[in-house]
């Protein structure tokens, strides 16, 4: 294998295997024993079990601070072992490895697509763990200099499957978004993005549940502590929070949850 | 310090450690500062603290994936600090570190072993972390190009602690295993291996708690959402899943729970 | 940029971030991004959510164990986006890079302190996550061989904030110091060093809520199985843990609890 040690292909994985087996470090194993000069990241592995929406989210916020030339493996598959195909999509600048089953949304929905390839998928010796026993090859292949296009066949982007991803939805003096996910401080995250709510002005009130918040802030210890605040994250969207404390529990908020923006009508 | 750049050694590492301390974070600190050019890959340190059993299995399932050459340190070790002894097992073309408390057994019984070490343990600063003061050195040191039969007396495998790793047992027209692990989307992994079903032909059922399922699925998918399925395995053996589900919430299944393939007698 | 590739920086990281978001993940990608020869490693990502006091004792038990050159990068973040400041310490022949809110408490009152400076900050994309946006391009900047002399302008550690860390008192026959941590194992961490001890000579008495133990073990062994014992732990302080059980649930021990050293008076 000819291999230029002045390159380090990365690997970002986003899988919905938890860190409480050893599935995600097999993976590694194939990785690495295939392509010693690879570098690793995890990006996550606690996506909840075969949710490939919040897979899709997760890949939408976190693909964009990775370098040309990384290879992104995301393996959140229900379908594993039946006829769904493996995709490899080239896309803003990185490589995308995943089942068709939406969870590559936003990349093929992106301006910046170049190919998509659906792959030629080998015999396995389980139809259970694509993602060590044709993901992770793959990869490797891709990390140590063959192309995509030889691994498989081009097909267009709309003939793949995609995910209609949570929007939020514009009426005249309203916008009506959802909760999309909820991190690890607690705090709300919501389909309404910082361009949607501009257009409002300074007069607004933005309603989650049983709390009113009037005004935008700009970091999270503005507030008095305890009380919930609005500001726009860092994936560029509207985030309710609460100072100090945690805004799923005060709010008994989940995901799915309304979030109203209204404006003051004078 | 000499160091070919061509060579990557890769560490594995397999302890009950959990992520919620610096222990994991340290050990790595100490095998990376004593051998930069080393790959350190988690393979899980969740498993149930001091529960050597469940890390022997883990070990089992994940040793294949690695590439010659890896070294793999397995710190569950209830006996930390007690004149236990500490092994370094040249097997299946990889070395293996650990406490000499059975976690090691799938090495000590291949029939690709070469040999077996006592570690000449050297003193240390504390009796209750050996994995940050000794075996994180010693692997760092392995990687660095030292023989293990310099870092050891030689010993016969059957002079080492072995578990009794359940297995199943095949009684004319009925093979009685049991759960050994249920990972973390609820699938109930047991001791039964494919082979020993295929000689069952097509004709049998299998029986878990209230479940009774009478074929082998090749993909999780196949059963109507919601319905247990049986199929083999990523790592060969009999699992239990739900389609979509948790199995072991759905069975109320527990490790330990006693799972019988039944043969039909005509 | 200009590299040497035998040279590989290494980069630890200590967050409250968790490890169900991608931020971890993400801030990684920036690194990797702009500083491909880094290695990085994860010190850990559970501190509990804004819990200052707590990263400062896990950085204090960890940088030890880093070799010289080690860039670490703490977030632990409650004023993100407001005015407080971002430090840089050179001390221990590391470099440590965190928010002046006291998390860097250990290295500011360090006799090996060479420098420190307050980070001259960019203009960020979000004021929410200055781990990604600012402290992660910065250690990337160190690792790629930028002064630290040259991101910031030199302050005294005394015009740094700093937490008082919990310590034991010293009263005539008495020792009195807290539960400072409780580790994955239920291990109780006290704030009472080994030193302290040591001037007790051997009659004393150790009393945690209903527990009272008069000798320090060697190892986790040595009682009687669920019988709680005293030890020196890896970090050298004093510990209380149960033989093959958990301490904090036997002893309903929480953060904060008292443990009083008492000297037999005759």
């Amino acid at each position: 294998m000819a291999r230029d040690t002045d390159t380090f292909t990365l690997i970002a994985l986003l899988t919905d295997f938890g860190l409480s087996d050893e599935y995600v470090g097999v993976m590694k194993g194939v990785i690495y024993s295939a392509c010693p000069s690879a570098k690793i990241i995890d990006i996550c592995h606690a996506v909840a079990p075969q949710d490939i929406s919040q897979a899709a989210l997760m890949l939408q916020a976190s693909y964009p601070y990775f370098a040309d030339g990384t290879i992104h493996v995301v393996v959140v598959d229900p379908g594993v072992g039946t006829d769904r195909h493996i995709l490899l999509v080239q896309a803003e600048n990185q490589i995308f490895i995943g089942p068709d089953n939406g969870v590559l949304t936003p990349l093929l929905q992106s301006h910046n697509l170049l190919n998509c390839y659906r792959l030629i998928q080998p015999a396995t010796p389980s139809n259970t763990f694509h993602g060590r026993d044709i993901m992770a090859p793959v990869a490797a292949s891709i990390a140590n200099g063959t192309s995509p296009a030889m691994l498989g066949e081009e097909i267009a982007a709309k003939d793949c499957v995609t995910l209609f991803l949570p929007r939020a939805l514009h009426h005249d003096n309203q916008i009506r978004g959802e909760v999309v996910a909820i991190d690890h401080f607690g705090n709300l995250i919501t389909s309404i993005n910082a361009k949607q709510i501009e257009t409002f002005g300074e007069e607004f009130q933005i309603i989650v549940k049983t709390a009113v918040i009037s005004s935008i802030s700009t970091t999270y210890g503005e507030a008095p502590i305890h009380q919930p605040i609005a500001l726009i994250n860092s994936r560029g969207y509207l985030e309710i929070a609460v100072n100090q404390g945690n805004a799923a529990k005060n709010l008994s908020a989940a995901i799915g949850c309304e979030v109203v923006v209204q404006k003051y009508v004078v």
